[in-house]
């Protein structure tokens, strides 16, 4: 490449990564406004996560566009191609956390009783956990830092240990007050929601650790011990 | 490119839609094989959805690969970078397609009163109606047929519907059942992952149709009407 071509090719991959830190900015203010909007039944704020994500599906596509323009135009090798690559992937997955955020401040509505379901006060420990992996690893991406990648999907277990602890509980919740069965099963999937953010953080960590090494993170089951996936 | 290079392509994009095509057959057969093992409680085929998933994670890096190689090489533009970008990002959602499927089988297990739980037998139909769209869109693809897509996309809807259906059963069974409470708890994931299987098939008709004709698909929300998210 020609040094022009360099200087180019550097300006569209910091384009490129400036708008994935946006979406993932985007995403985890998404994930902890949406679960605040359902621990005090805030109908506004759910609202305006769900009209927020049409903000971040936007960025996706412009990612999409940013990415083949580069490739077409500067016909990036080896590392260089690989984290264009990468940067695609990504923002796919961020857009899917985007959207399970916005799953959940769509349940807001469901929890009338949110003052008298105990187990909600759970949530949103397990929310700042998810949240983190996902600001974790956006770092990650930004600063090419393989070790911190593994880090962060290495913190995934305990984002599977809380969701199966609240499933437990939300389980016998549910056995104690089977009127209130219809709201708790939305907690379930909210639960479930925020444990899927953590996976998908995860597979961002995978995606971060290859374009930054060209090496696989060692294997390891998506969503950590096999009781999780239950 | 020369005529060398235009008939390398041609292989090489028809070696990766050979396996995107190899990757949703499997896909959609574990998603019957999965629901299969769950209505029978037969252990042993559950384990092999489960382990059979790692052959859709390798052809999804297989795809990666070639992908990569791909641009690499040849250097496609406009149509058939479009195309080649759409594979890549088709196989990321495959391979999740897979992991739909492997998580249901992973419930297998924890459903031991198969035979009582009257409405676990809704769930096959439903799984039926999920796989034929994650086979239509993958035929809508290897055609580059922008019409089926927008079938496959308007399907989703009969898709919801059913799942919206399920969940009331589950819930009202719940309710009357308290003492089952933890194995409905599962089933209820199981048809969740019906549904997204449905979403993910219409997230790759929406693929599919901006590879075919460069526009997108007119926005309509991933996962249908309003109730369906809950």
């Amino acid at each position: 490449m020609t040094e022009h071509t360099v200087k180019a090719f550097d300006e569209d991959i910091g384009e490129l990564r400036g708008l994935i830190a946006e979406m993932g900015g985007l995403a985890e203010q998404a994930i902890a406004r949406a679960i605040d909007a359902l621990a005090k039944h805030d109908l506004d704020a759910a609202r305006r996560v769900i009209e927020g994500d049409k903000r971040i599906d936007g960025i996706e596509e412009e990612v999409e566009r940013l990415a083949i323009r580069l490739i077409a135009l500067r016909a990036p090798m080896a590392d260089d191609l690989r984290e264009v690559v990468a940067a695609l992937k990504i923002a796919t997955v961020v857009e899917r956390i985007g959207d399970y955020a916005k799953n959940i401040a769509k349940r807001v509505p469901a929890i009338e009783d949110h003052g008298r379901i105990e187990p909600l006060s759970l949530l949103p420990a397990m929310a700042r956990m998810a949240g983190e992996m996902v600001h974790d690893v956006l770092d990650a991406f930004a600063a090419r830092d393989a070790e911190k990648a593994i880090r962060v999907s290495d913190s995934d277990r305990q984002v599977d240990d809380f969701y199966n602890a609240i499933f437990r509980v939300l389980v016998t919740y549910m056995m104690e007050n089977p009127k209130s069965i219809g709201q708790v099963a939305h907690l379930l999937f909210v639960a479930k929601n925020l444990e899927r953010i953590g996976d998908h953080a995860t597979n961002v960590a995978e995606m971060v650790h290859y374009a930054a090494t060209g090496e696989r993170m060692a294997e390891r089951e998506r969503g950590g011990s096999p009781a999780v996936t239950l």
